[in-house]
């Protein structure tokens, strides 16, 4: 089944201790959907501007993504993003935000995507999160993330859209901080109690936890041998795991699990390097492999005296 | 088999924010039998104060634990460490530390253990790991601790017991240290090319992973409700890995990865309470739910488009 997802379109300028670049093609719309589309077809919605270069344009239309609500704003610029890594990989330091177009952006959902049955409200103000979800009939699956700056500073529209979704997709610190709990396990317990039926900590190098009401499980993140650029590596699980259980179509536990294993594989090939230049370049045997290569990192067996 | 294992015994005063204990039974050659003790016989060689209760003499005696390798030394008091842990459970703050009878400690091996097909060499001086080693006949699986102490100031002993080792386990720390690398995958390879077949880097709360030349397995830690102390976590894990080899007597793949998952169950018990309070009341039972239910936690299938 098709996904829609809405978020950002970005211009990033990156600092890693792996090198530096200018203005590459980022976003969290931009990474989902380019990691989502080895599994579905995917239609985004999003805003670029005026100066939005047109091989990025190509670049998304090569990988199928639908563009239709692509709104290409001439009145500014693209939002443009600039962040540093020192040694400790896991956390960016942000140089420099300017959201240009992004600022006064109000997702328009073209008519021809308001029936989509799969439906990832990306990292945006929760206020248009709702707005968004108010034109999508009716969704079978919701996927949601959001981050520290809306967890503060608007709780209640945020905490009004998590009632509705589905699954909700964070990072550790996120969880905790929306929880107010000082464990992963009981931060889970909680954001569950708000609505949705799944939650999913992102822990980076440490790998990510799926938790439901029943259900726990633990997948370790793909070991790379260098990280070239974390920038993207959330974005891009979520759009290897949304683009999972859309290619599968169920809401279900067996499903989930494999989507966290699809998100965790999307991940670990978006670090290799920078921007989508890796995401964008795979086939799908590239994925498979990785696949199976964590089922064998992951497997063992139980003795029989234990079973 | 029997395993034999060398290392401190000792009485510890931990402050915790889930409390506060004085002077109760620690040391890592302690939480590593007891841990062992329920998959093998486990004999222990170490020394003890002119202080040391008859009650947990007696303890280890319940517990099968062969102590005739335990010196009483009249000549002064236990081993006393103090430490503090914040709200972080990761990493203790030693207060004080008075090594005591364990200062002059150099362990005689009774003839009775001479010819221990499994050794653990617990995290004590290299020159004394090597000195115990010269008395072992013929062992055919030797395990490995040690610490940054040990790293940074006995640098050539420590790399010379490690070529004679078939495993060293660390935590994520100290296998960056003694390799000298900052990610740990590259620290297992250049650990593995000082000699040993296995290294086992424990990641705490983000489990263990365990590396050979040819396979690497990823494992998560139990997700415990509530950490009461981690002190003796590393320790008890050692002793359930090293127990769960000598109790299986392979040194293979398989086995290593089911010790690992032995490891991560003894070590999640280590921490739900103060020193051996939990891991000396088990019962088998215990333990093969755990690893059941660790087993539940990480499994996946793998869609048949994938296979």
């Amino acid at each position: 089944m098709n996904i829609l997802t809405v978020g950002s379109v970005a211009l990033d300028s990156i600092e890693t201790p792996a090198g530096t670049v200018t203005d590459v093609l980022g976003g969290s719309a931009v990474y989902f959907s380019i990691a989502a589309s080895y599994f579905t077809k995917v239609n985004l919605v999003a805003v670029a501007g005026k100066d939005f270069p047109d091989k990025h344009i190509n670049l998304l239309r090569e990988k199928k993504i639908g563009i239709e609500g692509l709104e290409i704003d001439n009145r500014g610029e693209t939002f443009r993003w600039k962040g540093k890594y020192g040694e400790n990989l896991n956390e960016a330091l942000t140089l420099e935000t300017n959201l240009n177009v992004f600022e006064n952006f109000i997702p328009k959902i073209p008519s021809s995507y308001n029936d989509a049955k799969n439906l990832f409200l990306g990292n945006i103000d929760p206020d248009l999160q709702l707005h968004v979800l108010e034109q999508v009939k009716s969704p079978a699956v919701i996927g949601l993330d959001t981050m520290n700056f809306w967890i503060n500073g608007k709780n209640n529209a945020l905490k009004k859209v998590i009632r509705k979704v589905h699954i909700v997709l964070l990072n550790d610190k996120e969880s905790k901080l929306l929880a107010e709990k000082n464990n992963i396990l009981e931060a889970a317990k909680e954001i569950l109690s708000m609505g949705p039926q799944y939650v999913v900590i992102k822990r980076g190098e440490y790998g990510a936890v799926l938790i439901s009401k029943n259900s726990r499980f633990w997948a370790p993140a793909y070991p790379v041998d260098i990280v070239i650029d974390p920038t993207g590596a959330g974005d891009s699980f979520a759009g290897g795991f949304m683009g999972c259980i859309a290619w599968k179509n169920k809401l279900e536990d067996e499903i989930l699990r494999q989507a966290v294993i699809c998100g965790t594989v999307m991940a670990s090939f978006a670090v290799e390097d920078f921007s989508i230049r890796k995401t964008s370049q795979l086939n799908n045997e590239d994925i498979r492999k990785r696949y199976r290569e964590i089922r064998t990192i992951t497997d063992f067996k139980t003795p029989d005296e234990f079973a």
